[in-house]
């Protein structure tokens, strides 16, 4: 498929494809197979090979003009990383039609095991990267409980894209697997945990998504407008837009120094979750606050559809809610902290 | 056209026909000629025999379902409500290609006076209502300079609506003056400050769109979330999702109390433009955080394509720029500050 | 004691007085008995007279030099609102040294009743006003539960004024009943209820000192530093510093709306307890903005020991707190929205 | 003066005396001697052998009790650090009467130079550690324009303390230098932008202090208060307190990541002015939600004149001045991003 990954290909396709690719991608809410083929043959699935830290590398760069395709490598690469196994485009598919914060008591999906193999039947929702996975993580009930399970694509798993107005291209799908044939890969009972294990390099990955939207949308409405001239100065002159802009260095340099020591501890020991959660946060703040400060500094022309910042402000609103709604999150980190601080 | 405007009537129309349409105007991004008509019969654009207290009732109404149609009304009765005169659509063309903050550096189009009557040429952006007006209130550049004059629709005005992911379907567009005929109703030479009076109407009407955009959000969010059940509670019941609405009542209280105080001092003696601007600034936020916060408690699905919280996010996102972006209004109440504070 | 209590002969008093006295009170923790003397003579406790309007804009009036002693004023009307009396000052006795959010765990005084009379033994904490108070409003467990009794002062009740760094000078105090004779003025077992009803006066009033703090500070900051140049400009000339005026400008602005509808809809048909929580919420945001922001206006020289800012911020920070804390009142507020908002 | 400097010695003076020392240094405004002797004695003024992470380390240790004693070691080891010399503690006097931001303008201070040699005259303002010092850097007016000294202490060298409401017991000061003796350390007229260089090591201190003010106050709240309990549950179990302790430590974690990469980079290259700006900023955040949070927790037993809350809470609020106003900054970050983002 690749002689090797190399996180230069990669960007030198991204940054080849993106800014003519992304807003079909947008508006079909699909990537082209040539674009997934580009990527594929650059390397952008073998996490692996490109290690953790290339891996968000790319995931950052690709967001500044299509946070859909930065998310079908990150949310591949999740799989690939926490399982050692690449060269696949996975799908992850926790979350059904009832709901996503209250896993346990929303999982219908029932897997009949016989011996390592298993029968999966069930539905999800928001399952990303259905529309190009050939490879499905599912989450089923088993014999011992909830357990993860590996799918190989066939037509037994039915997949219909979501029509959602964020991340679209991304490929999230309601998945129905009828009947359909999967592997164990997870300790038996102990899906639920290992589930939201995976889901940490997906947040991580948002904070990066985060950085990423930012860029993008300051690039855009910066070489655009910060030079127009308005009572008679320009634009990037005035105190308060130059005050706007500061925030949102500050807070984005705090982030990336979050994210880079959370990678740099996560290749000794493990990606400590409590950092993925606050990655994902703080890119959900930097990048919904990035996208309407741009649109601010371009004014009325920043509604324009069918605009870069249209979809990245659309794409920026997700941070809050996908792999983890941030109500979650705060109730997982203030459980640590009262722990800590109520002493005795 | 009708017999007697009254807010019931109005109101009746809205209540019946915007549940139904909203999500087709905004698809669209037209309103279809048998709804305006309905409005109009009911008296909608009456704003002088409806008073001003109720055409702002009936904009927040409005709102709550379709941000659109309230804008209609509102823009239009504010050149009603300024001119005292009732019955036509209007729509406010200000603003040039170059930019809406600039306005006098911008002012390009030209008004040839013969008499009390004159010749329009030039061209306007992000004029409101253009598309269903039969008169427009032009800013033109008169013999004395900048001044205020009202053209009748014919075949020399061109309207071009155009595709913005905000407020479709409120007719906002590109209007291409080619020798129209108007007539002078402006002080000549003083357009820019009488432009700017009747553009506070307008704020103060975007004030209360954001009260309804509030009202709209939370009902929708609100009945299809709260009773769910997560980790065997209501989702109402979670103190954190209380106390985020408990801070959107809060907020919306006190608008609401400031908007029917800038309504009575209005009636009295003139709407203060100082009210008008903080209006619209606190239902920018109001608006802006009902609906951020009704889409967290919807969770993955209050991202669906075309739903009703999708079209109030994205009109709730304008209000911080049309009829004075927020940056200039802060100039202006931060000047006054200054001057009150600084002492002699 | 007074002729006729006006609110102008009280705010010639204030104006006279406070800006002399305001940092002696806050350094003695007391206000001297001649000022009190003072202020009585003028009516600022016939609060019955004066009118609730009148109560309330002195109340305002007071806070711009001495929080302390609007406090004392706004704390003695309450009660005498409330109850249709005047003339005294009163003491709030609710909170006892196991805390005042969960008024009824804590709640240990007793009374013993003897007809309409009682005997009253137990320790109270917070106690506004007690430094000067002749007449003691004191929630205690009688024959039938929580029961609001007036005690008159003798010297069977203790008053040790409480050392605390904010609102220095109210007379907030630690007091003890020891077998003090009182009488039963509410009904029965409903003293919880009905304490929490007299509170809902003093929230309004906080709304109320956290606008005129909001004033002392900026005059203060103002008169002192928005002429002083830096760089070559009147520090009030940055966009940057009109813009944080402005933010203050419009919050207060809506506060003050807010406030004043509330009163005109309590001299109809009684307080909105929404209302005066809603008052209490915003005076203490924009106190503590406004008195943070005035130092930075100030620069080093704001850290200045015993200024006016000083006090005036400490005093701000109490907002948060006194009569129901921030969170408590989210709560409130957040139950009523959650229950308008579920649907059926 | 000492053997060897180590981190470990250091903590271990700093936890033996802080927590019974820290009142007494904040109520009298000075630490005494014998508190001074044993932290020099523990190599608490050798910043060099200690290296500038373990100065660090130290500087957020000591601001969980006394911030104070944070400033002393903190501004001293800036001095010892920038000119590779230790052994002393230095006193840095730059700002002047008329104000600390626009420096060129308000400086008045002159040196007259005879060979390396100065006679040093004029007088300074808010001289970090005057009480303490040995050894005092001076920007003074050269023959050449603006340029360093450094002044060894002596009898013409009048100390007078300030009197704030923040750092109580840093030696925060009023200096006067008569004619006094220094030598030039500096490049001639480059003083101001080593002056600034200098203080950024400050800056970054303060986001250390920050962050010890935050674990400070958390831990005297946590252990007070979250345990309490309130409606029949400890405080710590609700949600709204759980998630105001999440945001903290959100926000204090990307925070320490920012810090601690400014360092590495540091070691190897020299610190980046806007890694110490945006250090400072956020330090700042964190320390006055910090202590607001914390009173909040207390409730009204926060207001406890003398505690520790208190004089963290009064030390926070100084980390928006000090080394450069919060404004200030903003500029400085904003004039980088303008030029980022506008393009060419």
């Amino acid at each position: 498929m690749f002689d090797m990954a190399s996180k230069e290909e990669v960007l030198k396709v991204l940054n080849e494809l993106l800014p003519t690719k992304a807003k079909d991608i947008d508006d079909k809410n699909l990537v082209d197979k040539d674009v997934i083929d580009r990527l594929s043959s650059a390397g952008a699935f073998n996490a692996v090979s490109l290690g953790m830290r290339s891996v968000y590398e790319v995931v950052r760069e690709a967001s500044k003009w299509s946070p859909a395709v930065a998310h079908i490598i990150m949310s591949s690469s999740t799989v690939a990383l926490r399982f050692k196994e690449e060269g696949h485009i996975y799908s992850i598919c926790i979350t059904e039609p009832g709901g996503g914060t209250d896993i346990k008591a929303n999982l219908k999906t029932v897997a009949e095991e016989k011996g390592d193999e298993a029968i999966i039947t069930g539905e999800k929702v928001f399952a990303s990267n259905a529309a190009y996975a050939d490879r499905f993580l599912v989450l089923a009930n088993g014999p011992k409980g909830p357990t993860l399970y590996m799918v190989t694509r066939d037509p037994s798993v039915e997949v219909e894209v979501q029509d959602l107005f964020t991340f679209r291209g991304a490929g999230v799908s309601r998945v129905k697997f009828n009947s359909s044939h999967g592997i164990r890969i997870g300790t038996p009972g102990k899906g639920i945990r290992e589930a939201l294990e995976t889901v940490n390099y997906e947040r991580l990955g948002y904070g990066m998504i985060g950085l990423g939207i930012k860029e993008g949308a300051l690039e855009e409405a910066g070489s655009k407008a910060l030079r127009k001239v308005i009572f008679g100065k320009e634009l990037g002159e005035f105190q308060g837009v130059r005050w706007m802009l500061a925030d949102l260095e500050i807070r984005s340099r705090a982030l990336d120094a979050l994210i880079r020591d959370a990678i740099d501890k996560a290749e000794k020991g493990g990606l400590d979750p409590y950092d993925a959660a606050m990655a994902k946060l703080l890119g959900a703040e930097v990048a919904q606050k990035a996208t309407w400060t741009a649109i601010q500094i371009m004014g009325g022309t920043g509604f324009s559809r069918g605009s870069r910042l249209e979809w990245l402000a659309r794409d920026a609103r997700m941070l809050d809610i996908g792999a983890g709604a941030r109500e979650v999150l705060y109730d997982f980190i203030g459980d640590l902290a009262v722990k800590k601080y109520r002493g005795a």
